[in-house]
């Protein structure tokens, strides 16, 4: 491998010299050889956004010449455009307020600026591109941008396709009336178009409140730089960065009321992760519920079908699982794992700083990923391909002893309770007991008894 | 002691005399030995909210006879007013679906509306008191009643009060420069008043948050019944309760727009869990920080001075320890791990209910709880006896190297770096290495090094 | 009330005439009010043993006279009698060393030790009952003894218990073959008492484990006093409490290799809730397994019947809920948040100290209660209930396709596979398809397919 | 690309031509486009152990002939040498079994084997490589397998390293004499070399902790096959195969007294995991404590300087971070998280399958690696380098007011608490309040208090 060698305040650092970066971003490279989860992609693309907002707002201030200008931003798109991937090497566990990380692109976005205007080194990383801005600032606003973006571009049409789905089985199956299930025994009768719609409820309530908690996300922390007074920017600064950044993306972000907040407290990161959380743990009950109602196929509930993606078994032939709600569930438990890790990184600022900013924004996007591919997936491979067996469901509802509830307002709960009780200890149907005790005739029962009554459409 | 005999569909119970559950109860309580986690004192006075105000609907739509209604909302306004406290032994420890504690409150009601009544045996707590409802939509809408309320009534105003606390100091101590920190690491200035500024922000910005997500709590499951369905219930039912709580508490609830959803979803409470864990991590900094600008008193930083509220150790003298601080900070980890618990049980939902309803709103109460208390306890006996020191504060200010942050507009950021290099190997004072530098004139160094400028109040 | 006036270093302070606190323990509680969850009476009983063993050890040293030590032994085996639980009103929200109710034993058992001797006062708190000690090191001796003595004599004899109850179900259904069920779906059969067999070498496991990371509770942070140097205690005097506390209890103490560790580290803790949260997983798991093979009674698997223990529902006559198994998994659920408390408590130690530690041990002995009495009511009212349905379980293993596994050596993978497809797609038995694709013959399949060879006895 | 036709029981699939997978893990790549995250390829490395194992096992027991054994065995070899990394595309978020990654391996073992035989399709990835498996024992084989591997060759030097580098500097600071520090406050003093020793021995309690853990993963799954009863397998095949990777690999692995048990329950992952979040918390305890110790440079404590090993701040020149404690305490919050995840995981097995293992040896491994890694940077970059500042120990020190404590055996406690707050008070030194109370003269004053006495050595 061919090298160059670039330089930083602490002396010499050899580069790959085919590679954008410079020395802090290689320095940085060798001191922290941990683990392989890089710095998001999506954090890097987000930057690039910061960036060119930036000189642009540094231009209008007339701090930054326009031919900086033109350079930085042609060379930001070009990051966003995904032209650089590969020259962001640095990984999550680095420097606690992600300094590392911005550096690397304030010196990917130095060369690759100074070789577009056909000048070299006229972009200097820190006095121009990191020009009225600090790590401190930039890390968070970076942070919020992509978190918004991901919720916004990767989570939310996966919720709004996934919701469609269920509305579309509600409405098929709202006239399939199955026996309930609580505390896994069985229950009065309702739909299978009303359990659909409970899920499907989830989902509302969920894009719902992910909508209201994104919100806090369009608050930025540029324009505090080093500790959140905004030394060495522009009072203006941050306000004119969240306008351009609003041209830009289309999201109406605005400048943080209070940057010393914006810092050192992520309970806004914190906050959006319980949404996350709560769809997670939706998401865990929907899959189960699935993969429940399709059990067996042949000793199990067997309500409802799955499809079948794929041999199911490497010794069992014919055997097919609920493989989406698998993955789905294994995803539900990682949302709780990275909540737990988001909430006791945004517990430990100190002062003007809190220095677990890569591993809390490595969580959420896992997070936001996860749930959307995730869903997805589930919607698409399995939600999608739901159908009701509707000889089983109905062979289930007769043969429970449930639809007894019904009696309660003609005979009083503890008679009812009595013709259930006799049905089950001597195997009888619900109505040969009914007319056993006495308390009611056949025909009443057949009057009184109707599951269609009793599911309330 | 003496006891009764009282019976239900199991058989006969003996129950202590003086006491006004009946066998349900008694025999919840023989059959779970667990712990000893009462089922909250909120939860049975929701539920008394609850009963009175379906009985008040039961009345209205002609189901429950005038006397009763009345005999049940009496002995549900006892409830409410703390008489009855003693006759709720239940743990949390129970049926998933809080059954037996919805049939406790039937009990205790039906036995007491019957006393007030002056008849034996008017009310019944199943035909009566629990009439047009079930557990399944019962016991979530006392555990959104509980804990909107708990938020609202218990939460709130220690948020307010602490709020009010951080402001007045921070006008008190705006113009009190001190150095600021970030990584633990001397940074550029900021004022105390700032510092504080960044706290109360955290404080403003939980307040918002828990307010828009304690919203979704007002939406009730009440009318549902066992199912979701509503069966046995009017379907105007869940409404009219829905307002008469309004009337009767002040708070703006609804019947909820999904039953099933709200039977066998706890997302909405696991969302605003998610609010109570933002606040608990924002509390952990706050009294992090506030320990830590205390500590010393010699040997620390001692920035600030924490009132002295106990002698703080049992074996060194004058020793005060920042004892209000550790009760917030374990108070934080309880809530981090409720939360943990909340998220799992809120996932363990199948069919047409959830069965971990008890040992949520145990955990989800006990967080409104212990915050609310923990900040009161540590705003009046810490934060609002806060002084600073400012004779330290200044001294440590002066002492330290980042002022050197002023020069970069002036001579770059590479030569402050070397000036700051050469004060910090050479034991000299910024001005000291600056002029040795020959970078800048101590004029210049005075001119442009002024502390009050760089807070950009 | 009637009140009798304590001073302490920072002034008076007036006390309940009939408490045996002194001014530091009523200071705590005027100055914690917060939460209602109390320092547990299991930590107090084990700082009377160690208060015990502290006076008989520095009599030994020549440091306490006879008379001194003989009221306090004799106060503090009253205090481990439970004779005065009530004179212990502190909350665990506190002192995060635990210094208060260090105090409160002191202030207790000096008042008792005095009047127990007939002299006013003959006893300090500090000079006699604490001597040698500090609450840093007292603290965590005491949450040692506590948790290893609970783990001991509560949990493990509800395991030993349950895992009889195991071993006789197991022998019991040991020749009951039953179809197995992988991913949800039917599989392979094996019989009932394998199936429990797994249950019971869970709690085997459990148990090795558990044994295994209570040793290090043995270990006991007593002799290093203020910071773990043992100023102002005897060299041996850490060795002498360990021994006189092994012949108090029989458990085999021994004083900590590294006080450092002792006073600032709980990873003893941590790793011993890890063996907690193992057995709660398991039992998760069993009681999950146990409600799903009881669900129905008609229209779930119903392969086993639980004990009727209560009427299920206050709608629904006649339903019996699996309430043991929701007992059950609820305290789990509990259990999982409490490991995440523990194991975020004991990383905030700073220098010579953790101040954590009321919070880890009130979450340590709450998930062993829990879990001793969740186990044990699970046993007693669930678990040695059970009852096999043979005739469903034989319909269920005779209805599936799996069995069509025992094929693969004859015929092999594919063929099999082509066998199975075809049964479930025509609905017909396995022995009707296999025949119908002539790849064996009804009398191979009669030889070959056999359940019973099928589950390795 | 190039494609061929592969085909597994579902149809045909496109795979590209130079990979070595067939249509099953094709499948399963199309089907769950979820996420980034690969199956760890130590995994993989450890199924190429055990596939080697169990043709072995399958030769010996005249299952296999020698010819396929070979090319199996020598293909298995190469996977281990990571010659085929790139044929294992795979994501964590499939089938909750692992099957298909069990059949990735088959599959490129096949194709790889026949190769190496020179006949096509000699080797069949389910009849051959998979003979006397399952997925269901095979994955949770190669869970331990990994996992204990990992811990050895991984963790465990990186701990030795470790806690040499802590006896170094130990034995180096044995004699420095400093502050302690308790509640943050100012206590007793002890030797920096004494600090240093409970850090050591917290590395010397997690190594002992973890060793015991790990023992639990030598016992393994395979035999049980598909529900645990070992249909399909010879009844010696689990010990046959659990010898021969004892042979391979050096580690005594056994086969697990109760497959049934090894199928369902992590219990043994989640107790191992229990260690790893011990190290974890104590790591962030002495990270924490080094960043905080050598906080300042100037305005902190100052009492150790730390490497600089990289320009600290894009906008603050001359200011080092302590960057190697921040990646660290990130590492911590990650493993937190994980035990979450795993505990969570671990708890949702039913009947007789987990199927949340992908996603628990994920979390596993990635703790195992982000601990190892992490701790072995902070080991060479942070601890190694660690120095004393003396000079500023020593002023601390001094300047401490609690060295009163020496004076409790002289004049008891009160007297000794009334010179310390005289000097508090008056900002007086504690000899200069010692005197002027008149409690004791200044000679005896230099007699009794000496520090050196103090740190019990």
């Amino acid at each position: 491998m061919e090298f160059r060698i670039e330089r930083d305040t602490l002396g010499e650092m050899k580069v790959p010299a085919d590679k954008y970066w410079g020395a802090q971003t290689q320095r940085s490279k060798e001191n922290f050889p941990i683990g392989t989860e890089k710095m998001p992609i999506e954090v890097i693309h987000a930057f690039a956004q910061l960036k060119k907002a930036a000189a642009m707002a540094n231009e209008q201030l007339g701090k930054l010449p326009a031919e900086k200008k033109q350079a930085i931003v042609q060379a930001c798109d070009e990051i966003i455009q995904g032209k650089w991937d590969g020259h962001f090497p640095l990984v999550v566990w680095q420097t606690g307020s992600g300094t590392q990380s911005n550096m690397n692109v304030n010196e990917v976005v130095a060369r690759r600026g100074s070789e577009i205007a056909g000048k070299e080194k006229l972009i200097h990383p820190n006095d121009d591109v990191n020009m009225s801005q600090s790590s401190n600032d930039t890390f968070p606003t970076a942070m919020h941008i992509a978190a918004y973006h991901e919720a916004a571009q990767r989570l939310k049409p996966a919720l709004v396709q996934f919701k469609k789905t269920l509305e579309q089985k509600e409405k098929e199956y709202m006239h399939v009336i199955k026996i309930g299930r609580t505390h896994l025994q069985d229950a009065t009768p309702l739909t299978l178009g009303q359990e659909i719609s409970g899920w499907r409820a989830m989902i509302d309530r969920s894009m719902e409140m992910l909508e209201q908690a994104q919100q806090y996300l369009l608050r930025l922390a540029i324009g505090g730089t080093a500790v959140g007074t905004g030394i060495n920017a522009d009072p203006s600064f941050g306000h004119k960065v969240a306008e351009q950044l609003e041209k830009q993306t289309g999201y109406r972000f605005e400048s943080s009321p209070n940057k010393f907040h914006a810092l050192t407290s992520h309970d806004e990161l914190v906050y959006f992760h319980g949404a996350l959380k709560a769809l997670a743990a939706d998401m865990m009950k929907i899959a189960n519920d699935i993969r429940w109602l399709a059990s067996g196929p042949r000793s199990g509930i067997g309500e409802l079908t799955i499809p079948a993606n794929e041999p199911g078994s490497s010794i069992m032939p014919g055997k097919v699982n609920p493989t989406q709600s698998e993955a789905m569930t294994m995803v539900a438990a990682q949302i709780f794992g990275n909540d737990a890790t988001v909430g006791f990184a945004a517990s430990q600022g100190n002062f003007e700083l809190n220095v677990f900013k890569p591993v809390i924004i490595y969580n959420v996007l896992q997070s936001i990923r996860l749930l959307a591919e995730g869903i997805q997936s589930f919607d698409k491979r399995c939600a999608a391909g739901l159908e009701a067996n509707k000889e089983v469901i109905q062979q289930l509802m007769e043969r429970s002893l449930m639809l007894v509830t019904a009696l309660n307002p003609h005979i009083g709960y503890e008679k009812a309770a009595e013709i259930a009780k006799l049905a089950h200890k001597e195997g009888l149907t619900l109505k040969e007991a009914a007319v056993q005790t006495g308390y009611l005739t056949a025909k009443q029962y057949d009057e009184w008894i109707d599951p269609s009554k009793m599911v309330n459409l």
